[in-house]
């Protein structure tokens, strides 16, 4: 049985997985717990506000891995057009590899939990929000005007999502390839 | 109370409006009778096959409405370039009208179905498709190539889902106009 501060770590981990793969309105803690090897006692130990504490804590680590993998990508990146380019085309990678069957968890929540819990929708917004502007920082170290930084930093996260999607629907890399060609001219 | 043909059509528009706002899985049958006002024997006496057959109807419905529309826009656009544009403008300022509650029940579908039902998933897939199957062969009509107009329709309808949510997500139009200033420069 893993020790209480692991099954923490691996309960947000599973969590990631299952939204990433079914979405955030058909994950129910039993397959949290199924998926992480948890104690069932687990989630109210860990996790006493329930379902919405427990998906703020997801969004929280998965967008501070995504920043982190953002900026060692940066690191091998020299101008803004290379690092929107290899952005998208990690994300390709990843989602021929996993055979189109991973969302992203953080536009799950944004899509389903607008109803169920605004202010949970409202805490990734601003996740997805620190993104872009992360990415624009990143864009501008690399020379790019304030204005044009941002302006791709939203393009290339907004290709991201929806490429996610449609790669999905079509099964092949199409909608990845077509944006990082649109990204390229315009950052060219 | 509807005629008994009235009621299917009247779920069927509901569910359209259900899955763009809460998504798929969170719209129960109860949900599209309240809005809809359809008595509670139409559930199976209209879909005997139950809620997969009703998300297949509301997928073709929307499909077929969002084709419509698209050929209508097509109409009054005279270079490719001007379609890739005014596609994104019209759903950018129907975005903003609706402050950007309103997702695309596809995408929805596609995401939120992939366990439940891969049948219901690859339908919305192949709906999706057709899409851009059009929409390709409107910009031929207005003078691309085979190949650019393939690229730029999925660009544009990949730009359109991931734009739905990052929208809602930052509660503001700029994911639109960052996409919409790639293709623009892309499709130049």
């Amino acid at each position: 049985m893993p020790r209480q501060s692991d099954s923490r770590e691996e309960m947000i981990k599973a969590g990631r997985r299952l939204y990433s793969v079914r979405g955030y309105a058909r994950t129910a803690f039993s397959d949290v717990l199924a998926e992480s090897g948890a104690p069932r006692g687990s989630v109210y130990f860990h996790f006493p506000g329930g379902k919405d504490e427990f998906a703020g804590e997801v969004v929280a680590a998965h967008t501070r891995s995504a920043q982190a993998r953002l900026a060692r990508l940066a690191a091998t990146c020299s101008t803004p057009q290379d690092l929107l380019v290899a952005y998208l085309e990690a994300a390709r990678d990843h989602a021929v590899a996993t055979e189109y069957r991973e969302g992203c968890p953080i536009g799950a929540v944004i899509l389903e939990s607008a109803q169920a819990s605004p202010e949970l929708q409202a805490s990734a917004g601003k996740a997805m929000a620190s993104s872009i502007a992360l990415f624009a920082g990143l864009l501008v170290e690399r020379g790019a005007g304030e204005a044009d930084a941002h302006r791709w930093a939203t393009a290339a996260v907004t290709a991201f999502e929806g490429a996610l999607i449609v790669s999905r629907a079509l099964g092949d890399p199409t909608p990845f390839d077509s944006l990082i060609d649109s990204l390229r001219h315009a950052a060219a």
